[in-house]
């Protein structure tokens, strides 16, 4: 079944221990996108400036994503964001930040995106993530991120926009701030009363958890010999969760997934940030195939199984 | 198969965000081998002065533990410590170490120890651990731990010691420091290179990995509503990892287990740890039972598969 995506499309500049790359493509969006494509079709409402380079699009259909909704701004330039990762890569300095096009970012939504049943709102101002929802006619299953600036500042919004969502996903710290719990089983507790029946607590290399009304999931982290480049790794987490529910179904009617879809859709989750830390950018994405992920995925229950 | 274990016993002063106890028994002996008697019979190696209380002697031999080594000096003060935990529980500050009788401390095993095959050395100086081991006859598999003092100050000694053991349990910042190396599969290896053919990479409430020859593996924390006092609690979980292991015993020629073996004594090791920090010090183990152990482990089982 189709998934909507909406996000930032980007480039980016990015220096780790590893190496240093001026601009490539990025964004949420684009992550999302690339880890969903593997699970599901995935339809993309974004936008770019006339900068953006027919490579990058090509890139994107080559894994059959569709562009309709990515709106290009004649003499527009794309959302451009440096940083640099400390050594340890558990910290990033943002150097530059400038919205360019995506500072009046409009989501309008083609209208054969309307029916779809998946949504996965990415990182952007939650009135825009509820502007996007209000223009689907039912959704069935809606996901969505956010971040610590849309929580200390927009909180009202946020509060009114993930009260229709099914599952939020989020890390330690934002889920922290948000409920004003230290304890995560107790911050997971209060998120659901915000509306998302299912809420997935990021810890980056230490894994994920996930928490619903039986009970909660956890799994370890992936162990990389390497960290070549976190960026992206938790969209495409969140590409990999969703694109894996999408592509498994929930039911109609409630909305809700089998615990166990849930929780191997959080191992798949896993399992595509794990790959997108290995090169820059977006570079794994050129050549992984649906066999390299199931092979990390029995991995994982090779190594956690007792 | 009985196990030795040698270390602190002594007498703690707590404070948490949940209370605050001044004086009460820890030492990381104590709580070794309270985790370690619900799998096996455990004889400890240990001093305390003549203050030691006759209600703490009798909570150990209630669990059967054998205190034919803990000597007693006459006159002499059992070995205190007090800290103070931070609101998120995470660090701690040492208020006092006042270590009395345990500063001449010189181990010395009972004839009925030294044939015994399962030896965990606690946290000591490294020179002691390497005494103990010398007084056993023929042990099948030795666990250890040790700290960043011994690490940063007594190196060699602490390199001559490792060498010796079948396996190493250590927190990841310990391990960092011991292998020189940020990422944990690296630092695993070198370690491995050391000596100990097992190393087991302690995580607090973000779980525990196992690296053996074979490969990996890991298992997230348990997710406690609250933290009480999280003192002892990696002792717990070394307790509960060489119990387990001694209940379902090694290869006696090569101290070699097998890796599923392996994998459940880190599950049963972070459910002693789980349970230590469920009340101050070593109450929760006051009326603790094999039942309880038994269901906290299928409770992993249960939010961990997929």
């Amino acid at each position: 079944m189709s998934l909507v995506v909406v996000g930032s499309v980007a480039y980016d500049g990015v220096e780790t221990p590893h190496g240093k790359v001026d601009r490539m493509l990025g964004g949420a969006c684009t992550y999302i996108s690339l880890a969903a494509s593997y699970f599901t079709h995935v339809k993309i409402v974004a936008v770019v400036g006339d900068d953006f380079e027919q490579k990058d699009r090509d890139l994107l259909a080559a894994r059959d994503i569709d562009l309709a909704g990515m709106e290009s701004v004649p003499g527009g330039k794309t959302f451009f964001w440096a940083g640099v990762y400390s050594p340890d890569m558990n910290d990033r300095t943002t150097l530059q930040t400038d919205l360019n096009v995506f500072a009046d970012f409009a989501p309008k939504l083609p209208d054969h995106y309307r029916d779809l049943p998946y949504l996965l709102l990415g990182n952007i101002q939650p009135a825009l993530q509820g502007s996007v929802r209000r223009q689907m006619t039912k959704p069935r299953f809606i996901g969505g991120d956010t971040m610590n600036y849309w929580i200390n500042d927009f909180r009202g919004e946020l509060l009114e926009t993930i009260a229709h969502w099914n599952v939020l996903l989020i890390n330690d710290g934002e889920a922290r701030l948000l409920s004003g719990e230290h304890n995560l089983s107790k911050a997971a507790k209060k998120i659901r009363q915000m509306g998302p029946q299912v809420v997935i607590i990021k810890r980056g290399e230490y894994g994920a958890m996930l928490f619903h009304e039986h009970g909660h999931f956890a799994v370890p982290g992936y162990l990389l010999d390497t960290v070549f480049d976190p960026t992206g790794a938790g969209d495409c987490f969140a590409g990999g969760f969703m694109g894996y529910l999408a592509e498994q179904g929930v039911d109609p009617n409630s909305g809700k997934a089998d615990p166990k879809v849930l929780g191997r859709a959080v191992v798949y989750g896993s399992v595509m940030g794990s790959f997108c830390c290995e090169r820059f950018g977006v570079d794994r994405f050129r050549d992984l195939t649906r066999k390299d992920i199931d092979k990390r995925f029995e991995e994982f229950r090779s190594f956690t199984s007792f």
